[in-house]
């Protein structure tokens, strides 16, 4: 089978899922205004797949079949494929109008560190089922979400100290072919608009908490799953000014998994306890530089339409402006230098034979894009002045009456028409002082691992026996 | 006549006024579903003129009249007057569910800048007037907003720079009883749903800008003046949980003056250039003290909702939460404490024999607000976690069949329940992660003076020559 | 007897005091180089005593014979006292050249603080006790020290699990009318040109650990204890320039207590373990909040220097260097203010009718000085230049073939003579970048309470239940 | 010639130099208790040529005489040169204990910059007199200095604003095979013992200022060359403990030049004031990027001796000092990050065909390393306590009568004894806390370019229209 075009993706939701938006249930996904935009965006990941210009990138041979595949399901068997990762990713985030398809990243980040975890349990089975599932996916050209964090009751106890059990998901019955799991998982990014899942632990676990490690793939559709989802932001905004792209985002659901049966044959981890808290790891490994990477033209896009708002209000070279200029450029080449110095040296994870940009860096990259968010954000409504909350509206601006006033009103430094100003203030609405802004931020710390996370990865990874053995050699202690 | 009643008031603005919301033009701004947060939100000022409970502080004897007015007309002509201000701001708030009514005090702010500038010109006629004004507000028991912020155009250019004499407030016309103004001004909040305006210059000027400066009152319902609304958020977001008390907010405007008529009696500058810079400097001595202390109740409540959501979520006691618990404290405690600070030795304005808060303190509690609010809104997204925007809505909460599920999986640490849990999430949303959220990071930024406008004047009060001079008498330097 | 004179007390140190230094025994602690700057620095209390100018502030009558006492032996049980200490300990170090004489200060506060204790406890024996030692000492105009943290250990484990039992001070042997006691006491400051030392416990204690829970006074010259000094800096330093004023400064000692005995008169705690945390408590009240005051005169006078250096360099007008007179000026009058705030309301002690300063705000004080200290010394070393650390010495200008090169080279801005602007640097190498700086950055953080200490604080003090009950109330949550 | 020996080098420095130090002149430069550590510090440059190990580092083939000389001499005509360089630097401090030997870098990037400089100009003189004393330094393998900033008088003037020509050094007279300079720089490097200095213009040059733009190289013991030397720290300090390798720095000098005699075939660049500027820029182009290498081993060793005290006080594992065990990572992995970043694309500097690293992201290393420094060292002197500035000195420990009771109080956690720990803490005293912990505050900020130069940079480099541009396409602006 071929690639699919966008059409095909979106005729393949259409199927018995179970979606509810805002208390209402979902027919159709695509046509849903909030889900659209989500739809919308994923859609790029097909369209690329058709794209003379970025088939270079985007598409590979299947290795058995010769047939076109999604580079994304590459295994990552050498240290090179850590920088096509990278181009890969940000390629994809420019194509789209600087948002991530997302639709095949997680997933394929998820199958990358399933593999690693089968290889070093040495287990056969479970390799052969995650290769074959990535083929499957891969030949049939599928979108995939990943389906981490468990909702977790009381977070300073530990599943089983919950006072109910429901708290993370678990097997609570078997077959001989099949598992059966409920649970609840939150903050799914996408899941809404794939068409598989992919399920994994999210935490250690102990021996008499072997019922919540298993880790397995299904088909969104499958009975017993729903999903609650709330919208990051509509797709038709009708008090924003309209430019040539739509505005891109994602949509994240709570998913319910209600005695849902797996089939054995998709099932990854069964109880092995010891590894539950690899699994997490394993694709943290992964997904943690997947996210560094598409931050960065987001960052850039942000940073671009700010200062686009100071050329705007003429005050580009006033001196504390010139100050947060600095401050937005250190911000976004810190960023991308990190990530870039994370590609210097891949490591091996796990001696599984598969290769991540260096966890150290990777994850010095994320924590500092994630603690200096909200700072960047504060420069560019600065720069950008109160107009933008206070800025008249699209339908003011169609208004014959009112038109008028606003040209003469709104024009700023005079390089920019009154409507180009509005057409700037009114996509920073959008992008740093609305739900959208807010959805943002709150993703900016808790989507793709927390400041602790990070910074235990941090304590783990950092050379800290060398800083002291150097020490202790110049100052002669022999501790 | 009497105080009036809330009702009196949303009576009132049943006028001529000219305005229009998202592109409509407004019938009834009690009516409109983003204006009456508004309306509803300043109503609480009259309700509390005639709630026995809050009379001691909100009422006091018209000097002439003896009849009861409210005690934001006081002439703050005693040191005391600062503390009396504060405690009737933060009462205010209190009162109003965490909000400030605000049509009053800005009014109030302006009226004592404007008597300030009379008496240090030495102009008798403006004292008068401003005084005659004050009386009328007090009687009829008005409301009132302020209008300050003009357009600006280039940012970097002052009134006669610019390409068109627009882009600030100016007389066009002059006749014995009347003078005629035309311009725009932007970000005027609550101008919508009050009475009166009270508008003065936004900078200094020059002699051949002689005609910008020029301050004056008028009526909402003036001819010629057209309010472009934006709304800070929607009275009733369905998606949302319901709370006793509904949520409290206000709404800017960008009001357009074309050719609007104004008496002179109610005209307070004109063509004093010399002093326009003083007029705007004088109120934001006052109002600059007024912001700082009714933005103490907003983060207390902001403090309070945020610790409440890491109970919620049973992190109360984690190491990294404790820090910003400790955070948060200095947050608050530090804006509280240098607003008291400011209250230490108010200072006689100009020699005007009217008394406000210490200058340098009110700007460092401002900067100091300003400066560390994003901070503050990332310590309580970080608290609150994912489900901040993520969180399943009110409307699915309704549904019979997605309850149980939500009730089975939503509980967090179990000290709430489900529902009340979201609810305490879902209004998070709105703090710190919604359109309302970035609002109030713009506002923080802009509004009642820019960063930029509070450094200048920490340089310009601080004892500098002090610090120099004690440091030479040591030194030894006569310089 | 009378005050004392600056002579009398240095002929009050020629006694049998063990004091090292450097490895050196000092016969006379008034001749030994390091120690002289100490004693100088607190002579000026005792100048201060007969100065007419400044003995409204700094004497009283003792209340039972009528005699001059030293203020700083009051007993604060008033609000009132609080400003007065305040206006005592900032007069006091303005008048001895930016320094705080210390001498008399932290010695009152830990007889404050044990008096709080003998109140609360009930224990009518100590309070006699400590009330006639405050007598003995105000009436022979007597110095002291305040001899507080141990030398701890391992500072995981509490006294009783240390491997030694000798890592905090305690009692080891009793006689009737003696106890005997063993330990070291770390970070002393003044104690080898004080004539008396009070010993207080460090921390909290379990019933187990009795022996530890001990406070008394004793001579500095008592049988058994030793000093080991280390300068903080020499007196002379033949390569800074000559100013008017000599630098003043401290030093601090590790005191060891080799069996010293102690007469039961002058113990003022015995095992009453309960009250050991209590009694560490009650001291930093107090002191703390005296750390704050005297902090001020200090970080002002670096200031001025700093800001004089700008003009001497001709920087200060660049916009970045105004950015940091804005620093400094928020640093300065942030701590000034929060000090202030800490008197509006005065806190009775746990009831003991002794009056402290607002704990919380005393610490948020005491942290926010803490916490941004280094930025303000790098600030200062910032608009100095790299002459702070490159300056020609003052023997270099003393010769007469290399003084015209200097004159011709180091003028700088012109504002100053070179002799002057060396001068300044050659101040602000001792203040930014010496010895004295270091230790100065190293007490910021360590003395006085650690961050971690003022943090605990702040949790404690912080009205928190407030913030969430407000919260509550507005959300209608019923927890 | 061969390369040099230690010893070669030290006999070298016995000349005519003029030398003083603090008021002395000195006669032996390899003697001075001041000089010394610099000179041996230096020493380590010519061990490196002769130690085996060191060699394929250290040591290449000159390529016309198929000698050895010093790498430090090769010309970087290819990208890859820029890691050697990087491993050499850092290879080098390792070597010498920690810091840079110092005097090949500085000098080999001035030749560089003044070699891209000659071919930017197309001044095919001055490129071969350039390469002339290249191949006379290499192999003669002679020790150079860096002569840069001129003392400048008022800062905000140019050379020709100044009331005094003098401020910054000139051409004063030329005669057909010389010319005559004089003036005076400040803050040089190790002049004081190197054979050779080279000086360049630090600034841009109106034409009225062409007698400014002189760059040139001479002997350190030429007539009319006097530098004033200051200590960075003395060689032998007693208090100190010792420790198996000395304590290892520089010392700067104010080098007055007194009609200082140059011969032609040494000057590179002579009133062509148009490239005066370009001629620092290029120096700084390669050595920002020295100075971030070195900095890395320095900082790696400061973190070593910070986490060691942690460890030796049992507080490692207290969740505060995790927070600053993270924030030491972080700041030096991020510094090497951004350096290594640094190489991944380096840069054809003008297109003179000479490689320097990016200079975004050397700039943007070297501002974090300054910017973020002195919260670094808060940090290190918070883990190590208040013993960093109050312990026990050599000279105690030595005393019989003293040591007993320093073994049994000084112990900490057990880990070390206390003769260990108080070697720990007596190296931290001279890192963190001494007059050599001041010195290198004050050069983080001052040495290598500015804040504000960094900045400068920043602003120069970023790809500030890509920014932009992207924007403007998503937002369909066309300006």
């Amino acid at each position: 089978m071929a690639l699919r075009t966008a059409d095909q993706y979106r005729e393949g939701l259409k199927d018995n899922r179970k979606i509810v938006m805002l208390g209402n249930t979902v027919e159709d996904v695509t046509e849903d205004p909030y889900l659209k935009v989500g739809v919308e965006t994923a859609a790029f990941d097909f369209l690329m797949g058709h794209d003379p210009e970025m088939q270079e990138i985007s598409v590979m041979k299947d290795p058995e079949t010769g047939e076109d595949i999604s580079t994304y399901f590459e295994i990552p068997d050498t240290p090179e494929h850590v920088h096509k990762r990278y181009n890969l990713v940000q390629s994809a985030c420019h194509y789209a109008d600087g948002a991530l398809p997302f639709v095949k990243d997680v997933g394929t980040d998820i199958m990358n560190g399933l593999l690693a975890v089968a290889r070093i349990m040495g287990n056969k089975t479970y390799e052969r089922r995650i290769n074959d599932y990535r083929k499957y996916c891969a030949q049939k050209d599928l979108s995939m979400c990943g389906v981490v964090t468990d909702v977790k009751g009381d977070r300073s106890k530990s599943p089983s100290q919950q006072e109910s059990p429901d708290y993370y998901l678990r097997v609570v019955d078997e077959t001989e072919d099949e598992i059966v799991v409920s649970g609840a998982k939150a903050h799914i990014t996408a899941s809404a608009y794939t068409d598989e899942m992919i399920v994994i632990p999210t935490r250690n676990l102990s021996e008499s908490e072997a019922e919540y490690a298993v880790a397995f793939a299904i088909p969104v559709d499958t009975k017993g799953v729903i999903q609650i989802c709330r919208p990051s932001f509509r797709y038709e905004d009708k008090s924003h000014f309209p430019t040539p792209r739509p505005k891109r985002g994602h949509v994240e659901a709570l998913v319910i998994f209600d005695n849902v049966r797996v089939p054995k044959e998709r099932v990854f981890l069964l109880r092995e306890w010891q590894f539950a808290q690899y699994a997490a790891y394993a694709f943290t490994a992964f997904h943690r530089f997947t996210a560094v990477t598409y931050k960065i033209p987001i960052i850039e896009y942000f940073t671009g339409v700010g200062m686009l708002a100071a050329d705007a209000n003429g005050i580009q070279k006033a001196s504390h402006v010139r100050e947060q200029f600095v401050r937005m450029i250190n911000y976004i080449e810190t960023v991308k230098a990190l990530a870039e110095a994370a590609m210097v040296e891949p490591e091996n994870l796990g001696d599984s034979g598969l290769y991540v940009a260096n966890r150290l860096r990777s994850n010095m990259a994320k924590l500092y894009f994630a603690s200096n968010f909200h700072e960047f954000i504060r420069d560019i409504q600065d720069l950008a002045g109160g107009l933008v909350v206070t800025q008249p509206s699209y339908p003011d601006w169609q208004r014959d009456d009112l038109r008028p006033y606003l040209e003469r009103y709104m024009g700023g430094a005079g390089n920019y028409t009154a409507e180009e100003r509005l057409k700037l203030m009114s996509m920073l609405h959008h992008l740093v002082a609305s739900d959208f802004a807010g959805w943002h931020e709150v993703c900016t710390i808790h989507a793709e691992g927390s400041f602790a996370a990070q910074k235990m990865m941090l304590m783990a990874e950092a050379p800290m026996e060398m800083y002291k053995e150097r020490a202790k050699a110049l100052l002669g202690l022999n501790v």
